[in-house]
């Protein structure tokens, strides 16, 4: 067991119709007037803005409004709420969506707080050390940021995609029902699916020193994962499988995983965000092709821990058959698994691997992971 | 998966010398004073005393101290702890020892704010809303006290052992270093392990609903505790063990465990509490003994579960069979089976019975834990 801090304090309300009372958390938190971020119509055509919208009138919460927000959410938009955070004073940021309207919110959060650019936060030109607190209600489960301190943004101007990680943007409080997600399309299921399974994976198959214990628990996470995407799959309104991906995705994320490993790392997370900073496809789908490759290329590197997900997830001997079933029942959900099934050209590695090179710089992974290296993974995609 | 809160705000500092931090850790958190409490001569013939009393002096932390909690912590140590609180206006309790220390700093946290009588919080007639901020340094893995608003004390006066549940005494900071927990005898690791399959297990084997994400996670921690048991008790200074063997303890009772069940309940802390405070057995010795004759008087009740039980954790098929393992299980590690082992008379059943009986009484489980529904369960102990 390696050393390690634990510290997770976001509160999470989780089950049917808490939306309803975010107006009355708002207020209990002594909370004026919050900054309402969000997507596109969805929320507004499911009729969840409507409740929100009541929610906080109920609770006399004034509050403004930045709609908008894409997945792989951009820059240019987080500079925006952070001006309108500023000039409305509001206290609090409110994310109603999925991953990247939480992802959104928390660089709002800490740049409404800071003097300079917030990008200097994603360089590492400058640390978070205050942000306003951050609440969400959630509509789709994927990338636990609903109760991690993680952000990842793209800068539309330099296609750079970057990530923070801080205490001060973990959530104060995230609303989860699973019936906000009933309507999530089956493409996005299995995206989700995949980014929950790459969360899962990540230290648990790179890591130096890596607890029993919680690679049982990591498997948990990837075998009620895969059972519920299927069970949503034929049945999108079932109640208990909804409930319980939304549950395994946060607890994929949420610091707990990594607790006592030494060395693990991101690589199919720091090669995917090149794919859809340039190319713009959806964090899932881009995992989906990224990680049967970097399975390909790495595994020799940890032959016992690949020989283990594959007699664990798929009950195979080899760590070359357990990537063929992963890479297979990816297929199966309907994930993509070539960049060709992204619509990317071939020709187009070289410039994805020199972007993901700089990332690798940024994130201390340049000795592994140099554009040649990274070339040679996409090159297997 | 029934609607549920999450919240544990709890930080854990996990790792080697870490205790030689807490000054540091106090005086960041802006307490000037403490009081200290703890156990017996150990932390002394340790070392360790030395070292938290070094790390406040650095820390300019002023201290008083209460010395000599128990296990099964009584009342009234925890008004001496208030009294002692109050007129030294101390800013936090920092408790120094295993889960009967961390317990009773709780309950002196909570008194301190408190105008009435501390045991109104345990009887139900008055709720906690504040508490000073507690702070633990763990010497024993068993009870997750370092990480839950849980707190266990047996009133002296009325042989009454009761419990409290708050957020407000969740402590503040906990400071795992699994060398300082090397020194348990094998005795109390044994009934350690029993503690933490018993948090494991009550509302596995007794909810009405249970996802089966939260089963693999329970399972994960049951199967982590006996093999890692076992290691220790060949070889007590193995870190890697004794760090699993105390993350895992926090796993099961932090709050995880029965997010998203329903239904769930405590029997046999129940029925082990009324053992402890009639006979000031060992607690995780007590429930070695109530748990076997328990699960069988109460295996037809949820067969499917019990037959899980058997199958995951000791690949045998029946509930019977499973009930029996796990009977000798304990009994290979040394811990006590029989009311016999713990040198209880036979003739004592009735009392500890009704005694049990009004704790049931308390925890809303009068139903089922009728007087002489535990009696039938003590029988087969």
């Amino acid at each position: 067991m390696h050393d390690f801090t634990y510290y997770n304090p976001t509160k999470i309300e989780f089950g049917k119709n808490k939306e309803n009372n975010i107006g009355h958390y708002l207020q209990e938190a002594g909370i004026q007037k919050v900054l309402l971020t969000y997507g596109m119509q969805s929320i507004k055509n499911s009729g969840l803005y409507g409740k929100i919208i009541s929610s906080l009138e109920k609770a006399n919460i004034k509050y403004v409004e930045l709609s908008g927000v894409m997945s792989n959410p951009l820059l240019s938009k987080v500079r925006e709420g952070i001006k309108l955070a500023k000039d409305e004073n509001v206290e609090a940021i409110l994310g109603v969506g999925g991953g990247s309207v939480a992802d959104n919110a928390k660089a709002i959060a800490a740049g409404a707080l800071y003097d300079g650019d917030v990008w200097d936060f994603f360089t590492k030109k400058a640390e978070i050390t205050k942000a306003l607190p951050i609440y969400t209600v959630m509509t789709l489960a994927a990338s636990a940021s609903e109760m991690n301190g993680n952000s990842v943004i793209t800068n539309d101007e330099t296609q750079q995609k970057y990530s923070i990680g801080s205490i001060h943007v973990n959530p104060t409080l995230s609303i989860i029902n699973p019936e906000l997600m009933m309507s999530v399309t089956p493409e996005y299921l299995a995206y989700s699916a995949v980014d929950v399974i790459a969360h899962s994976i990540e230290v648990y198959l790179t890591a130096s020193s890596h607890p029993t214990y919680n690679a049982m628990f990591v498997e948990s996470i990837i075998k009620s994962v895969m059972h519920n995407t299927e069970i949503l799959l034929e049945d999108p309104s079932n109640y208990e499988a909804r409930g319980e991906f939304a549950w395994v995705a946060i607890q994929a994320l949420n610091g707990l995983a990594p607790a006592g490993t030494q060395g693990g790392s991101f690589p199919n997370h720091l090669i995917e965000h090149s794919l859809s900073a340039l190319y713009n496809v959806a964090h899932g789908a881009g995992l989906a092709v990224v990680i049967p490759a970097w399975m390909q290329w790495y595994h020799t590197k940890n032959p016992k821990q690949f020989e283990r997900f594959a007699q664990e997830i798929f009950g195979v001997q080899s760590a070359d058959e357990g990537i063929q079933k992963l890479k297979e029942w990816f297929e199966k959900i309907g994930a993509p698994t070539t960049l060709e099934a992204l619509h990317i050209p071939r020709d187009a590695i070289a410039n994805i691997a020199e972007n993901a090179s700089e990332t690798a710089k940024v994130w201390g992974m340049q000795d592994l992971y140099t554009q040649e290296n990274i070339t040679q993974i996409l090159q297997k995609a």
